[in-house]
């Protein structure tokens, strides 16, 4: 329930961000109790509340009843372990994403690494050639950072002329945050010492399709870590176990998973993960390559796609954006399908290429209505509408799709994804 | 190998605390490859590089490499859920404590609890009495934090007269790192109506110890949340599924797993876990009660007993720090037993109330000495040595043992927990 004091300037039913934080803003949802000992739900005592619970267990896990969030995934029936799976970002809140539903993208299965017999190499255009087993590595000096991973073909099916009905995190999942902690890759590189002609890095997994990608050496040297820990604990085979590399706020790919080798050359080595994929198709026929860095982008995760509205009242909206650019500075949200504007809360501390968690309240009248969130970086660059992204770049790209999101209202609160241009 | 050129000024080996930031110092633990692409210790491809690897899975899990890495469990043996488990600390990098490491304190088991049926009940001095079920709370507007839970009783070991010897974790480990997300407490209570003689609120969890203790209101309605997500999902059953009171900073036993009660009243309730527990005899004969703050700490978690420097050269020293009332502001390192102290590196953002990440590098001479690390917080309270919180609250307080640790270095690089004074 609103009061007639409460400040209400934005158009759409979007309020003031901090309006939560004033005192008699009510939701009303809760029941009023008059006989409050004996006014809950069941009569006695509820069957745990009456014998002892489970005991300890060495590593836990989600509750049973917590059975639907998961990863979704989606393989070749011909070779089951070249596909994809998707966070569930629309059943999860905050920034972090757990590690059990970090996305994967694998081409050619997950390796069953031996840690003992894990061994990178660096050569190439360096002084001293060395090898690493993992003793050696976790001698190191290490370092962490909070970054997002994303898929340069996250979010693709929003380039079809018809807009896909699945839930958020099955549509943009292809991005999941972590704490990543290992050693900056500057450290090991120049221990190799570089040489002349180094001016790019072929990164090499040790998976079964021996995934490789070249990687321009000063980004390596300025911000890129060789991976260990994700989230505290040691990374999970699903996710490069045990050695990943990190290059924050850049295509997925190059984040190799079970690195071997690092290959100091001259030149891109031009493999089909730079040419044939993760290259985008422009209308003028010509391809856009090495399109590293993910751009600034938003999504509101709830309300979402297959949650419903029951009925009118207060609702909070709240999402992620992120940025492979840097910081995000605003996050705007847009309850009349883009009239108008209001900005969001952004959960502090914000930080350079992570997750972004923003949350706006919104009074929703009962009507029909689109809701879209836009994201501004530190760079000033500011999230397209999808028809600008599709008249700069055609439909066609396949790759780096970033333009705004927008979910339908019905008048009977359902939400359905739709295109607004 | 440290050159000539590098300064070296801080005793017992500790370096500047960004000197691996410098070109040129480099660690010589990697094997020097003369033949790069023939080198590697395996003649041919591993098996995993030979056959495609494993399939997606819906919710991922540890490498079967990392089945020690587990929360060491000690229970009652006649009351199998009364008792607790520790995070492996001595394991782990970064701040984060992955959901499946996170300490338990159960005091009758871990319920069961099916989502759909739990309530929780807010009554007492309040002018309308409330029940909520998760339904009606998932329409609150959220909020996140990064905070850390400590028990009460965690480095209780400490007081004993013998140094203890077990791992860093499951000594220390009685403290964990999430980020939370839930409903500010202060949005539900004002909904209520709070009314006199309101000051303190009973908060009873729906275990079958109906475990409950009192805090104080204004507590609650400064920085408490009701949580429901934790590092993103749904919080564990183990953890207080579906819902979890986060008490920033306090006891961890305030942190009321299962809440299903909130009882607002004037006065305490003086039950069993704010009277016979949770409170500390002092030499007095006086007791300590409401000692709720948990107070500045630290603690190298790598080098740590169980582990052994393999050969003199240099090292990361890494550990964590944290305070209850506020933010870290300076972790020292000594490497001579207390004589001299050199400033550690702060894993950045550093956050109120949070894990902190603490590094130095440290270049051993093969000589027997000790490490200690000392943690400063924004009030500028230091953490204190063993002899002086004894000296203040003697050795059978058994609660709130907050004082530096001392991990003793043999000539065989052995590591050992030692008292020093």
């Amino acid at each position: 329930m609103i009061k007639q004091n409460d400040k209400i300037s934005i158009t759409g039913g979007l309020l003031d961000r901090r309006v939560f934080l004033k005192k008699g803003l009510v939701f009303s949802v809760a029941t009023l109790s008059s006989d409050p000992l004996h006014a809950t739900r069941d009569d006695a005592r509820l069957p745990w509340m009456k014998t002892p619970g489970a005991t300890f267990s060495n590593y836990g896990q989600p509750s049973t009843y917590e059975q639907d969030v998961i990863r979704w995934t989606m393989a070749n029936s011909m070779a089951g372990g070249n596909g994809v799976s998707w966070t569930p970002l629309h059943k999860m809140e905050g920034t972090i994403t757990p590690n059990g539903l970090h996305f994967e993208r694998h081409h050619n299965g997950v390796p069953q690494i031996e840690p003992e017999r894990h061994q990178l190499l660096i050569h190439g255009a360096v002084e001293k050639p060395l090898i690493f087993d993992m003793v050696a590595l976790l001698r190191y000096p290490m370092t962490s950072c909070f970054t997002f991973i994303e898929c340069g073909g996250n979010s693709n099916a929003a380039w079809r002329d018809e807009p896909i009905q699945v839930a958020a995190g099955y549509f943009h999942g292809m991005a999941s945050c972590s704490e990543w902690t290992g050693i900056p890759l500057s450290i090991l590189l120049n221990e190799a010492k570089i040489k002349e002609p180094a001016k790019w890095v072929i990164a090499e997994g040790a998976d079964a399709a021996m995934m490789s990608i070249s990687i321009p050496l000063d980004k390596m040297l300025d911000d890129c870590i060789l991976a260990v820990y994700q989230n505290g604990e040691r990374i999970r085979p699903e996710n490069g176990y045990p050695l990943r590399l990190i290059v924050p706020g850049w295509e997925g790919v190059l984040n190799v998973k079970w690195l071997r080798r690092l290959h100091l050359t001259n030149r891109p080595s031009m493999t089909r993960n730079e040419t044939a994929k993760y290259t985008e198709l422009l209308p003028s026929g010509k391809a856009r390559q090495f399109t590293f860095v993910m751009e600034a982008k938003s999504l509101i995760t709830s309300p979402s796609v297959g949650q419903k509205l029951e009925n009118p009242g207060l609702y909070q909206i709240s999402g992620l954006a992120w940025s492979g650019r840097g910081r995000i500075t605003k996050v705007e949200v847009s309850a009349d399908a883009g009239r108008t504007w209001a900005e969001a809360e952004l959960q502090q501390p914000v930080l350079s290429k992570c997750f972004t968690r923003f949350r706006i309240p919104w009074q929703w009248d009962g009507k029909g209505t689109v809701l879209k969130s836009r994201a501004v970086d530190e760079t000033g660059y500011i999230q397209p509408e999808r028809s600008a992204l599709i008249a700069a770049r055609g439909k066609y790209g396949y790759f780096h799709y970033n333009a705004i999101v927008s979910w339908g209202i019905s008048n009977q609160g359902e939400i359905s994804h739709v295109y607004t241009e």
